[in-house]
């Protein structure tokens, strides 16, 4: 018998098999087609030739924690501890599952906004929790704070958060942040805050890092990704910061969960890091494929509301066709050769927007291949 | 309040700092101070370079698959099926603990054998689980299949073994396996076999892998590292085999605990592991190693059975000093300055046997040093 009888294999997994058995071009998963930086892959090899290949310390390269509370100060005017407060993790997923391994227990109940990113529900509940969704709306997919309050129980322990927003590419503004703030410290919950796509955001704005809020950090598990910032997702590489009482509870776990992660690529990050320009440089670099993606797009039967953040873009077929999300996906792969994502796997209760989510990190010829196949339709 | 109150730092971290602070030659944590070949880091510079920076398969690189399951075959005639019987880690550990966190709920049972490797109870723990612990006892630290059909109730659901064994470098033989074989069948219950050091063997004996039983293997995770196989435990992989069953439960939870792991490194070990010699030769490599480091130990006050696997040695003190060996391992870094394990730690009663584990992945240079102050003693 099946401890877990619900749990079904990924969207993600399914549909980057289904763009590779039909050769279609896979605009699905999240990840760019282009290379990394050629600087960082040698400072990979550096690492190793110079003989860095054993364990890491438990909470991660001392450099690299350095470096990170360095960006992390300069960007959001907040001092974590290199010390006791940050962990390198193998990935932002493992990081998320391990700040829920080490706060969630029977019977405590988690808010999460939906659509949301997969992997939160599952990890609830595999440690007993209860999750409590609150309906995003299209196309503004904004929060609503006081449906929030409402969801909000005695048994309320939890509430997940993710700005820049997958799959809607939506942002939290200070006013939502400040909200966020006022209810986790009034109903005392602990916070995740997913912030993957923090350097990712267009159009001018800023990113409201739950770190810029004193009174929210000292509650959150603030979760980040060096795969969504450096182009390289297959290595597996991303950090938690958190405030040194729940870091520590947080470490309980990671020590028994993965004991440490790559060190070679932990030392690398560290150097590249280092470079502001590595990372201040995204906005414009992704606000560029974006706008050329929609551009190319314009005149399609597709309505879009340009993303404000994250490299995906929501594209409406409404006025294509009246199928489920998850048929037209289907089709669009298997008969016109794009892959795409369909939103109400990410929906709790399943609601179909009749939209499909497409990552518009690829290079410009691939772009405008997908492009012309979807002007098609 | 903590949701985990009774989990502490790990034993790992404690002795590797201490070593760091006192300057000492850490022999306490189990990894090498050797290079990792040469040809194996460029085959990871090669393959990030061509461009295998993003996202692996969920199950990990289809080519690595394969390799393994080819491997495995060879040594130990059974057939994993690389599409759904083999997944890719973040190191040993991650694949313990997704096999724990598979299986394990609430007033679960789970036989481990102590002294044992620190990452088993607190994961099952973690989960709800209960342990029960079987003494091995010093000397030989063989296990008393009696004692274990006695520890069974009918909430038992795992066992967990370990050959060769961490600490003692005890083996189990083949006799040890059909016991383990027939307990688990007539009790039904699922078995990881943490088999890290199966490439680690002295004396001319064989690795007693579970694969080799076939009714033992179909109820059986087996945990393989590469980290501990091919000198690089700061690279974070290894894998698990699982019959089609047992695989698809631990995927529901590896797919939201990492999602996949580093990419390029997996490409890498598939291409290196295609040549046996890379782990065929690690027998007579280590051996020469335990032996160097007992033969300059031969006029030591300590008492010494030779280790018959893994690479850790343990140290007799007790014709030295009735001090309790966790005072003794910490006078040994400090004033003498050589770091090691002491064994209390890795029991559940915090048993005593006077003995200090060291790690001998070292080159004979260390090992030449770490004796002549051991010898002084
Ligand atoms: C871990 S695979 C999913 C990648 C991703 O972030 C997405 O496509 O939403
Ligand atoms: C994960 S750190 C511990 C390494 C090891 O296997 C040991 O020293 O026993």
């Amino acid at each position: 018998m099946s401890k877990l009888p619900e749990i079904a294999i990924s969207i993600f997994s399914i549909m980057s098999k289904m763009a590779l058995d039909y050769d279609a071009i896979n605009l699905s998963q999240g990840f760019p087609n282009f290379p990394s930086d050629p600087k960082l892959i040698s400072l990979v090899n550096k690492a190793m030739i110079e003989g860095n290949n054993q364990y890491a310390p438990m909470a991660g390269a001392i450099s690299l924690r350095e470096t990170i509370a360095h960006k992390v100060k300069k960007l959001y005017n907040k001092a974590y501890n290199p010390s006791n407060e940050i962990t390198i993790t193998a990935g932002a997923t493992q990081a998320i599952f391990t700040a829920i391994a080490a706060t969630i227990s029977k019977g405590d109940e988690v808010i999460i906004f939906t659509p949301a990113y997969d992997c939160y529900a599952p990890t609830i509940e595999l440690f007993g929790g209860i999750v409590r969704y609150i309906q995003l709306q299209s196309p503004t997919y904004q929060p609503d704070w006081d449906k929030v309050r409402d969801k909000i129980s005695r048994n309320t322990k939890m509430i997940i958060v993710n700005s820049p927003h997958n799959p809607s590419g939506m942002l939290f503004s200070e006013n939502d942040m400040l909200q966020l703030q006022q209810i986790s410290e009034e109903k005392n919950l602990f916070v995740i805050s997913d912030e993957v796509y923090e350097h990712i955001i267009f159009d001018g704005n800023n990113h409201q890092s739950a770190a810029k809020f004193e009174a929210l950090s000292k509650r959150t598990f603030i979760i980040a990704s060096f795969g969504k910032t450096f182009h390289n997702t297959g290595w597996k590489l991303g950090y938690c910061l958190a405030p040194q009482n729940l870091m520590k509870e947080f470490q309980k776990v990671h020590q028994y969960n993965v004991f440490c992660v790559n060190h070679p690529m932990q030392l690398a990050l560290s150097e590249y890091l280092k470079t502001p320009s590595h990372y201040l440089d995204l906005p414009g670099f992704y606000q560029q494929k974006r706008d050329y993606f929609i551009a190319k797009l314009k005149l399609s039967r597709f309505k879009i509301i340009p993303s404000q953040g994250t490299y995906f873009q929501l594209l409406d077929y409404s006025n294509i066709s009246e199928e489920s999300d998850i048929i037209f996906a289907e089709n669009l792969t298997k008969e016109y050769g794009v892959a795409t994502i369909p939103t109400s796997v990410f929906n709790a209760n399943k609601e179909d927007f009749k939209q499909i989510r497409v990552c518009f990190a690829k290079t410009e010829v691939t772009l405008n291949e997908a492009a012309a196949i979807l002007n098609r339709i």
